[in-house]
């Protein structure tokens, strides 16, 4: 199983890769998310995995558009906590470093720690894990990286200090894709993604989409609404469900749906993410 | 007028500020996010700027949760259209220039400009109006930034190329605040923002929630559900929509919807942003 994900070696979604398929995967970088779904379509991959949403910043809405712009399936999802670790070459210390490298907004969102060493001087850098490939590559006893742990490992580096994030509720949720749709079997909780754009623009249209779930009491677990990007004066919602178009009231209610719809899009039905917290949000509080 | 926004001199939130305030403002820049609500509060400043979403990266959850710890009101909104150019010192040109430097997704959105000239090497930065003012101080010819072009007027850098973005289609959505609430004058076309959690775990609350609406023919412009950051088994709301609570109407929908909530914010009411693409879209598409 060759698995494309952005960055480089260590990136936090190469840690949900080998996550998901228990590290029985080979991983391959690519430099751009679009490229991750090229090499998925051009079969260099088998499997694609990108980021889609934070609990801190939101729904990734370019990855959104990709998903839009390629005939790729989600299959499956997992999140992944977000955990941050100071690390340094084998031969520094806390006394050698001068400096602490990392993405800005890894450097963010660890300030609460890096307050506590003000001499240190923070330095942007494009990613994480690259950040510590850049300490390994260079042996420089002088510089840290913000980087999760598993790039520490990778490139031979010492964690000096783990959880150094702010906000210990920091997940991002990453999909799987690949070029059949899924099916996943029965007894497993399954999620539908769809996309649709709504036929009219009278008030009131969306609680009428929605209507078509509410009737057939299914579950919605993620509604969000979006301003088209190449047609700005038109909404798009991104709707997740529970279940799947193989029970006869999902595929009605999905079927009903689409007669309010000028566009409709299925993105992909796969098992609701194992340590998923939306997932587990969703057996305690319904909406 | 004194309004404190996140970043340096130049970054895209004092453009906001600026033209929201027709330039008869007095910018104070602050640290982080915090600091822009704290500068409000403590009345170092009379309203901050922030912004709240971006057309391709989404809403910033982050900031959503700061408008839920502090206690100021949003009194005003404003769209901008972020629009990158390259820039150098006076006496620099394409030909002296070895790299260009600037925040990682700044260099990301210009990727397919920068594409054409392999030989810029490229470098990350905190920010991109950070990355303009450091090349006017040292006066550096090998480096170019990437940023608004207004950094390049503040900084008194040449601009080499404008609108260098793949993606024309980027705005954000900025909010302006205020310790006291805003009261938008009869005859303005208003938006109400809130964010509530449902009080039940009943499949179809959130469509219940919405009819509170539907029923007194009040537009939706905006919806999203998100996990509580602080309470993982929980879902949130955030919900734009059309009017204030000083017509009876919309007042009695937000009384009706708090019998279903067990938390609700009014975080505020303002008028609809003048250039306004998510307002358009309002005047001929409804949800």
């Amino acid at each position: 199983m060759r698995v494309a994900f952005q960055g480089v070696h260590g990136a936090f979604s190469e840690v949900a890769a080998r996550a998901f398929f228990r590290e029985s995967c080979t991983t391959m970088p690519c430099a751009t998310f679009g490229d991750v779904f090229a090499a998925v379509e051009q079969k260099r991959a088998d499997r694609g995995i990108i980021p889609i949403d934070n609990s801190l910043a939101g729904s990734i809405h370019h990855n959104y558009d990709l998903l839009l712009a390629h005939a790729l399936h989600i299959v499956g999802e997992i999140h992944l906590r977000i955990e941050h670790a100071l690390m340094c070459h084998r031969a520094a210390s806390m006394r050698t470093l001068r400096r602490v490298r990392s993405h800005p907004m890894a450097l963010d969102q660890c300030s609460a720690f890096l307050s506590r060493f003000p001499s240190l001087q923070r330095e942007a850098y494009f990613d994480t894990a690259g950040a510590a490939a850049s300490i390994a590559q260079t042996q420089d006893l002088e510089t840290a990286a913000i980087a999760g742990e598993y790039a520490a490992t990778l490139y031979g580096l010492k964690v000096l200090r783990r959880n150094i994030e702010n906000r210990l509720h920091n997940f991002t949720r990453f999909l799987v894709l690949s070029r059949s749709p899924g099916q996943p079997k029965r007894g497993v909780r399954a999620k539908t993604s769809i996309v649709f754009i709504p036929t009219t623009n009278e008030t009131g249209i969306l609680f009428r989409s929605l209507g078509v779930f509410y009737v057939r009491n299914i579950d919605l677990l993620k509604i969000e609404s979006r301003p088209d990007p190449d047609a700005p004066f038109e909404y798009m919602f991104y709707l997740d469900l529970e279940g799947s178009p193989s029970s006869r009231h999902v595929a009605e209610a999905l079927e009903h749906l689409q007669e309010l719809t000028k566009m409709f899009r299925l993105l992909g039905v796969y098992p609701m993410g194992k340590g998923d917290f939306y997932g587990a949000a969703s057996r305690r509080r319904r909406h």
